[in-house]
């Protein structure tokens, strides 16, 4: 039972969370965190595949890789991605991770350092190691320290965003909680969606590899507008302070508990995408392939003809198809079929009359889903995407370097 | 060179055009007509590479393998593409063009038909039947018809588009004539590019190979909305009534003129686009080869969030090199350098101070030209694209269906 409320009871043992507002957001509001783990965790990460990669990706790659999965803390900033900024960007990403390590009293290889925020413009070092003593020393294994974290990684989101699991095990519990901002395809300039939880749970071998499967199937089904970010990283860190090695049925409890809490994570990215209005998932079957059916489903989300149609509640098969058609997928338009809600609006080739009132009905209320049967043979695949808004265009042209 | 103001003198002779409002359009304007040539003429033409296809493109395609290149006259709708309207779409071009067969006297195989508007609404088969034999009978060899011709292909198009050039050749006129309405990825709905060029002049071998040639460069460089159509059709019909029969440099300047007005067309369509305040140039140089170049090229001017920032007139260096590092294109993001206008705002894997007034001054000049060097190769490319505006979403949703 994923919860949104967060509260002691339902932190994980063994980690302390601190943040600050050290001057990068220019309202004052938080803008640098540490998360931390009492003891180094098992810990394991995913990262931006565009090759525009910020200096914070680079370096946290390369200490994941030096400590062979052993990683003690995060150190995140907002309002700057620390990317595009040459040598001089990766200088200071380097010098705030020594600091911090420091100051946390570990290596500087346990340390992930993130930043998300304005791609291009050089980041104010000196303010961020000003601050990184104080919140150091601050830092508390307390639910208003992490939601302060969870504030603290906003850029234009416009709330935040977490999610906590527990569940029994042989008498103990285990605890989860995670919190994400942003999109990797909707905040380029904010340029990033950051996604942390951490468990007390202890983790055994193949972490990484249920990490990429984990994001391959909640926050890489997602879509705001194409754009990948070059900033996105998503991690977790088990410290073991349970005491708790699930294993068979509990460890795929576990599992299924991280899969349910990156999935809400990425619903509530969503929903709060810039200008969204509506979201709604697209299911795609008859695909010639798993690997087609996916195709598809990118290229129908990321439409902006589709999205737009999404946003006026138009059921515009129309878009949908030609979206399909030109997406690489094969497509059997003579056999094609696609679906609102629980309406055929278009079947085996040819468009069907429909119920416009059921429509409007449909389009007005939240969950919205569009089926698309390619009609070729038995690959299928799902995708999440939101509508275009004017809204979107404002705060993407508004915005200036 | 290219002139848009139409005249007698500067059409083909030998071929004739009418159009009329046969009541497809709900506004009552032109929309559909007859372009014919007095002689079978050499034929090619460009289609959709979108598997999603309209019946008239899938005859159109029939006809110009069974003529062997050889076709006499188009038939042409706008207000309804007769896309995924099923077996009964399919039925009704061809009826539509058994009927224009009739009254031209020509066989069907000669005839190219066409079609663009909304997708999947039944086309209005008797009202293009009622009004074939009035235009029919009403083919004017005039500017005048031409002229209106190009107005019956437009949709949400707000004005024609023509271009016309003539060349001399031993001591005769050889003359072009074009139209165009759309963009291939801009009227989805709409759904259509078509751009029709006729000549009087004789041509021999190679037509097909040069077509695909001339839209590879010049069609389909431009993107609106990333938005390939179901029903885009691109073709050219030479007649031979010149005489003339252009070989060595007059055939290269018969090819150039035809290259430069498809230019020419094409960059009429991206002004026109849908909400489009700002057209721009991308020049990729430094790839690793000249289709990574392209492929970069292709996915930053349909990046929204590069279009929005071009919106608001915004140098913005990040979202355009995040665009290229997802692009599939190599970068060496040490290495790369992003220009507005004549200003490096990022040179060598780093931002560079610039002078915003400059900046301003050249987002508020045509002919915007933004170049990016991925600093990997040798490999280049260039394409044409359009800001995204509130505009284009209001347009698009409030489409219904």
């Amino acid at each position: 039972m994923i919860k949104h409320a967060l509260s002691e009871a339902s932190l994980p043992r063994g980690f302390r969370f601190a943040a600050t507002a050290c001057g990068l957001k220019k309202t004052g509001a938080l803008d640098l965190a540490i998360l931390s783990s009492d003891v180094p965790a098992s810990a394991a990460a995913v990262f931006t595949q565009n090759l525009v990669v910020a200096a914070p990706v680079l370096i946290s790659k390369e200490h994941l890789r030096a400590s062979k999965g052993h990683m003690s803390a995060v150190v995140v900033n907002a309002g700057n991605a620390n990317c595009a900024t040459g040598a001089a960007g990766h200088a200071a990403a380097l010098r705030t991770v020594a600091e911090a390590a420091k100051r946390l009293g570990c290596t500087p290889q346990e340390l992930f350092v993130c930043s998300t925020g304005v791609i291009g413009v050089p980041l104010p070092l000196e303010k961020i190691l000003r601050a990184l003593p104080v919140i150091a020393r601050h830092r508390r294994p307390s639910a208003r320290s992490f939601a302060e974290l969870s504030l603290a990684i906003c850029t234009t989101d416009t709330r935040p965003k977490t999610a906590a699991v527990s569940f029994m095990m042989a008498g103990k519990r285990i605890h989860l909680v995670g919190c994400a901002k942003g999109a990797g395809m909707i905040h380029p300039n904010m340029a990033t969606m950051l996604a942390f939880m951490v468990t007390d749970a202890i983790w055994g071998a193949g972490l990484p590899q249920f990490l990429r499967v984990a994001a391959a199937d909640t926050f890489n089904k997602i879509s705001i507008d194409g754009d990948t970010s070059t900033n996105d990283t998503f991690l977790l860190l088990a410290n073991g302070a349970s005491g708790l090695k699930p294993a068979g049925k509990d460890a795929g409890l576990l599992q299924h508990s991280i899969l349910g809490m990156c999935s809400d994570l990425a619903q509530q990215i969503l929903a709060d995408g810039e200008g969204v209005t509506r979201v709604f998932k697209l299911l795609i079957r008859g695909a010639a392939s798993d690997e087609e059916a996916m195709l598809a489903a990118r290229t129908i989300t990321t439409s902006n003809l589709v999205k737009t149609a999404i946003h006026g509640a138009d059921p515009n098969w129309g878009r949908i198809l030609a979206a399909a058609g030109r997406s690489g997928a094969k497509v059997d338009q003579t056999k094609a079929t696609v679906r609102i809600g629980d309406v055929n609006v278009f079947e085996s080739g040819a468009p069907r009359p429909f119920d416009r009132e059921r429509i409007r009905e449909i389009f007005s209320t939240p969950g919205l889903r569009i089926a698309v049967d390619l009609g070729v043979a038995k690959g299928k695949g799902e995708a999440w995407g939101t509508d275009l808004s004017e809204e979107y265009v404002r705060i993407n042209a508004d915005y200036t370097t």
